[in-house]
């Protein structure tokens, strides 16, 4: 490195992108590229990689509405949710959605992503501390980064650790943020414990219910609501359109002063085109089947059991579902790669969860559940998962 | 605030967020509280005010392929880019995009933001300067945030004080970052002086062409593209999908090892939902739409050149549009909430800005031209924005 002000040697601009290929060469080695494959329109492979836990993507009337939506409103919604984004359809949907989940209010964002970003940074800043579950999603990482707040990341699922933090915090203002099921292993957070504790503390609560909303809770109202925390007036819950709901977007639930600040003060959602009609549209009759089937939160949540139960007794090292996620442990990167190739071969696709992705190192396949398996694909899926399995996989 | 460790008093549930209420009460005395207003899908009101530069956002050819995309793909994604969310539409528009623009490579996001934060920060890093002009787009200003890069912002529009700030830095690497047309004012950055200058100080230059894409360049291919940029190997561009393409989503154009390197570490890219495959494919009916008529990118800027002619004869402190962006100073932040207002009385809708989203404190009507705006359409505006103005906006 130079020092300031002296003269460099001019790098040629082709050259000045070379550190990529030094960063890309690092990653091969450690087994860490990506590849981008891109699914055909009438695959006919098992899915159990994707997030559609409720099968509601494919369903006609969520797809359906969302296509008229597209006709009707159009294919953007042409500016920020201040200027001309927000449509009839985003104010239904938040209503509908914060009475669904139990909320007195609700806000949707482009993304469950652009949703934790705005939560954590409008609800903190420069004068608070948050404290973290180590392992919540990168959306709430990227949140408290943003949020110049003083971050304490603790041990995972440990109110005690929560409380120590709180109770030795620098800062009067205090949020605590936590994923209710992990997305990596599909653990649940202790959420009454947390409350708890943030109520002793003088914090307030922050849940990702990313993963809970659609399966867990009556009717699948999500985990917030299943711990009796939805209506309180220090709960702050995020959740995501583009998983149980089939389509696209996030959105923040809460007291309503909540979201009034975060109308007037949230940068991902002030500076950021609206959500589609389409994207809107449908999760909206996600919710509305959602209301009209509640069993399929039910579903989605025996077909995890008993997909993690039969890999268990096939002798894999198993995680035990809180929601619709299932993780199935790997000797390595090396491995996962392959193991989840070889399903893939065969006609089932699983998730592969690698470093850095991973927060504890542990690479895995990740399976999710869907309300819609029938007991032939469990059968078939398990087949592939144990036919597949590198030797070291099991016991 | 209390020493750590000491024993606070215990702060009742339904107390920890009331300084969000004294900071509403602040924003209110500042007069920056900000209402959401939806619209209707049979609304009449004249556009000024959404970005939705061609038309194409309802186009028949634009919103029918979204919805033959939700009907035929699913309403959502259903998974990462890297799981299960890659479909073949989004490997076509990257394909035409990248074509399209010149640029080696593409890579689609979720939004803009989203595409922002990414490129940013997989380019950056703790190791790396930024610097940037001071009124580049929020997204990006969070993306050097999030970045941890040493970072300067500079004089707006001004080469030699981004040359003076790269040629003082304490890092080796280092990236320029800019909008090409900024979205506030609407005026375009010397592309062509701060590439030379970037060379002459071994550094990269992005750009966030969001503004300039379908409206400037050969055709709506961009000002990148106009700046004889767009395939150079150290610029990178980057695009929303929601504004001149009518849908929603965002994408980084550059050389192919830097859309490697983003599919590998951009964490908003891997860690959240793919675009729903209704926007993407109305964005690549957008794309070929503007190909075959390319002469929708001279028309808006013909609509936007009439627009701040008229109104700057007509004695208002208007902006000279260097793409469809028209902005007119208001006298206070007060008097533009009223005044644009007493447009959407009128019928004529247009956007308001105010502190804390103007750069430079100063409260305007932001007007937007659109392609399809005819002749009656801007004597409507015209009429409409000078009855309604207030007496001092003038001279
Ligand atoms: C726990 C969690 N939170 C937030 C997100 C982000 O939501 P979205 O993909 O809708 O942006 C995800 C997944 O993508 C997630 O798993
Ligand atoms: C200059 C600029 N960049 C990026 C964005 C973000 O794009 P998107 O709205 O698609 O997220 C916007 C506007 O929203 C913008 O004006």
């Amino acid at each position: 490195m130079s020092a300031p002000g002296s003269s460099r040697t001019v790098v040629p601009p082709e050259h000045v992108f070379d550190w990529l290929d030094d960063a890309a060469a690092q990653r091969a080695d450690a087994g860490l590229v990506r590849t981008l494959r891109h699914r055909l329109a009438d695959e006919t492979a098992l899915d159990l990689a994707g997030n559609d836990y409720l099968g509601l993507a494919r369903d006609k009337r969520v797809a359906g509405a969302g296509a008229a939506a597209a006709l009707r409103w159009g294919a953007g919604a042409t500016g920020s949710r201040l200027v001309t984004g927000t449509t009839e359809l985003h104010a239904e949907l938040e209503y509908e959605l914060a009475r669904f989940c139990g909320a007195q209010s609700a806000l949707v964002f482009s993304s469950g992503f652009a949703a934790n970003l705005g939560a954590v940074t409008a609800l903190t800043g420069r004068e608070a501390a948050i404290v973290t579950d180590k392992y919540i999603h990168a959306s709430l990482i990227e949140g408290c980064r943003l949020s110049r707040a003083d971050v304490a990341a603790v041990a995972h699922r440990d109110p005690a650790a929560v409380e120590h933090a709180l109770s030795t915090r620098r800062r009067e203002r205090a949020l605590v943020v936590t994923d209710s099921v992990f997305s990596v292993d599909g653990d649940l957070a202790p959420l009454r414990e947390l409350a708890a504790v943030v109520r002793r503390q003088s914090a307030a609560l922050l849940v990702d219910d990313a993963h809970g909303l659609g399966v867990l809770g009556e009717g699948g109202r999500g985990a917030v609501h299943a711990a009796g925390l939805a209506a309180e007036p220090d709960v702050v819950t995020t959740v995501t359109l583009s998983k149980s709901f089939g389509a696209q977007g996030g959105a923040v639930l809460g007291p309503r002063r909540v979201i009034r600040h975060l109308v007037d003060t949230a940068r991902s959602f002030i500076f950021d085109t609206a959500l589609a009609p389409a994207a809107t549209a449908s999760a909206l009759a996600a919710l509305r089947v959602l209301r009209e089937e509640p069993e399929l939160a039910d579903r989605v949540r025996g077909r995890a059991a008993e997909l993690a139960g039969r890999l268990g007794e096939a002798g894999f090292g198993v995680s035990v579902p809180d929601g619709a996620v299932v993780s199935v442990r790997a000797p390595g990167p090396d491995e996962a790669v392959r193991w989840a190739a070889a399903c893939a071969e065969q006609g089932v696709r699983v998730g592969c969860f690698r470093p850095p992705s991973v927060p504890d190192g542990v690479s895995r396949l990740r399976l999710t559940a869907r309300a819609d398996l029938s007991d032939a694909d469990l059968d078939r899926a398990i087949a592939v998962i144990g036919e597949t399995a590198p030797p070291s996989a099991r016991g």
